[in-house]
């Protein structure tokens, strides 16, 4: 598969930014990518690797380069947008990988606003792949394939940046789906960063009890504790930066799950199986509801007619975004004369282009499809 | 592999009673396997898999049986004991295979005690196997296989029966390991019990989160999620049962882990990286130490002179089961004259035989090793 971009530039040589860098060279169209990492030692092994694609300098990375991957811990992101922005050239486009968006990107936009950068694009981004594993020794070209990458684009996001970053992650094996920063933190909080506080807790609580009932107790528990700690194994110096830069909504993440904790706690105390029975039967249909990734075949293009004003781009993406549509490719006609503007949004398959337009058109943006 | 039973009663066809009926069929010297179950669809579909091993009564199955295995829900384990008990042959060994110990056990002996039949023995246990699968079609040959059994002896317990079903259970793969069932009640509920809740109420939050932030986010959720998730997944009516009858200690788990959880909690909203990022590394230590179970080829016997008196056994096996030690083989003689009795636990190599010896010595129970 090819994607838009000819030169490719990775910076951060860990699990996300090494995989990416492996499943980029191998796309049609790629001439170049170029990676570095801040870490002299990582370089050296990730150049074992890729060879010559490995610079030393952030400055020689971005040099001619179209995308900008930015591939560090939330806590480094802005700092290193702000030293590749004013290396890179002209029209390129940047983007990050970070599990927290909305401090994120607003911080990076306020600093491209301010360094008078108009020029320069940038797209929030978040691969939902790795999990626990990290480092660029467990890089895989094949890391994203069938994975979810959230875009946040905001109102200052031009929509080429949008389909042209998501014609590459779509070219490295994702599904893109578009989601507003805010909106993206409130589900990563619920469904990562909650996850990871009540494993790491699981975890301590069970090596306490072990400590309590004898050392051995834990080679006991069955495959379901090993499940539900799984993620508790990730890395604690990443994930110490995550839950501070998220900590608004994993607050209100840890207060909705303690709430349901104490009354689940209530009924098994107070013997009320009825209602234990109705707790469980409710985790268990959430759980099955889970939903599957499908694939269709056929793409088909929902065509809305547009006020020509910035910001509606970000409401339509992310509307389709939460409903868990992926945007395989869009484009916005602007208007000549008394012809309005339209944005052309592809999606997969019939079925879900009529979800789309339905929903587009509770949003006030009635429109039509099309076959492509 | 062989194991001493030429006849084996199992009641109940679930996705247990049903792997071992499978399971057993296959020993060599197990000459009848005869199951049953209360409900009719259930011994009909068994009969398809099984042919004319499924009978229609209890009294059918434990007819000549010298192993009974009460394959029920906790909440029928001693109602259907006591219809086994009075039709099995003088001299049969029981056991069951319920998530609870403690009030089963204590009911099963207080009833074998009134009921005046001190020829029957009863022998708790617990397969830590099958997590949220459940039914006869799910029933498979290999589902011990590597699996923990825990064994429950009590002081009224017999070293023959623990011997003779144990043997049984190792013949069919599973690793037996000796635990009181009190302690079993403890780890259960950390290691089991409390990610049941855990996963339960951690599912119905995400899915509650996902109304309000759109239906399709859940899609988005990495594999992390789905781990964390996955046992929400079992049973309702099975768990409602097994909450209810191990309520104590599920409490006891609950509490610290809330209080662990609100602790966490409280680190992330003042923004105490320091805390944060101790809480994540215990956590990830604890899931590191999770041990991998092993297996050496060599017995080595611990020999350990008893005095002669009822519950040494549970103590010696239970200290054991608690470091994780199972016991291969246990053999108890008994002193003439000036003689002494003797314990005779085989443990599985040097290394363990070692521990297990330090840790009876530690106990008061001084022996030697042999090799056999």
């Amino acid at each position: 598969m090819s994607g838009p971009f000819t030169s490719v530039a990775i910076l951060g040589c860990g699990l996300i930014g090494g995989s990416l860098a492996l499943a980029s060279r191998g796309l049609e169209g790629v001439q170049s990518v170029r990676v570095t990492d801040h870490d002299e030692r990582v370089r050296a092994a990730a150049r074992r690797e890729l060879g010559a694609c490995v610079v030393d300098t952030v400055e020689e990375a971005v040099a001619g380069a179209e995308l900008v991957v930015v591939a560090v811990p939330v806590d480094s992101i802005a700092e290193v947008v702000a030293a590749a922005a004013v290396h890179v050239q002209r029209g390129a486009i940047l983007t990050d990988v970070g599990s927290v968006k909305s401090d994120v990107v607003a911080e990076v936009e306020a600093f491209l606003a301010e360094a008078e950068l108009p020029e320069t694009q940038f797209l929030g981004g978040h691969p939902m792949a790795g999990s626990e594993r990290r480092g660029f020794e467990e890089a895989d070209p094949d890391l994203f394939r069938g994975a979810t990458w959230l875009l946040t684009p905001t109102r200052t996001s031009a929509p080429e940046a949008f389909n042209a970053v998501a014609a590459h992650l779509r070219a490295v094996g994702a599904h893109v789906l578009a989601v507003d920063p805010a909106t993206h933190d409130r589900i990563v909080a619920v469904t990562s960063h909650l996850p990871q506080v009540v494993a790491s807790t699981l975890a301590a609580v069970a090596e306490e009890a072990a400590e309590t009932s004898g050392e051995g107790v834990l080679s006991t528990a069955a495959g379901g504790f090993r499940d539900v700690t799984r993620v508790a194994g990730s890395d604690p110096d990443l994930w110490t930066a995550i839950l501070a830069h998220n900590r608004r909504a994993v607050g209100e993440a840890l207060a909705a799950f303690r709430s349901g904790l104490v009354a689940f706690e209530d009924a098994i105390e107070r013997g009320d199986r009825r209602e234990v029975h109705r707790r469980l039967q409710e985790g268990r249909a959430a759980r099955q509801r889970l939903p599957v990734q499908r694939r269709e075949d056929r793409l088909v293009d929902v065509v809305v007619p547009l006020p020509n004003r910035p910001g509606m781009l970000a409401e339509v993406t992310t509307t389709l975004g939460a409903a868990g549509i992926n945007v395989e490719d869009l484009e916005m006609r602007h208007g000549t004369g008394a012809t309005r503007g339209v944005l052309v949004v592809a999606v997969n398959g019939w079925d879900t282009a009529r979800r789309a337009r339905g929903l587009l058109s509770e949003q006030g943006f009635p429109g039509h499809l099309e076959a492509r």
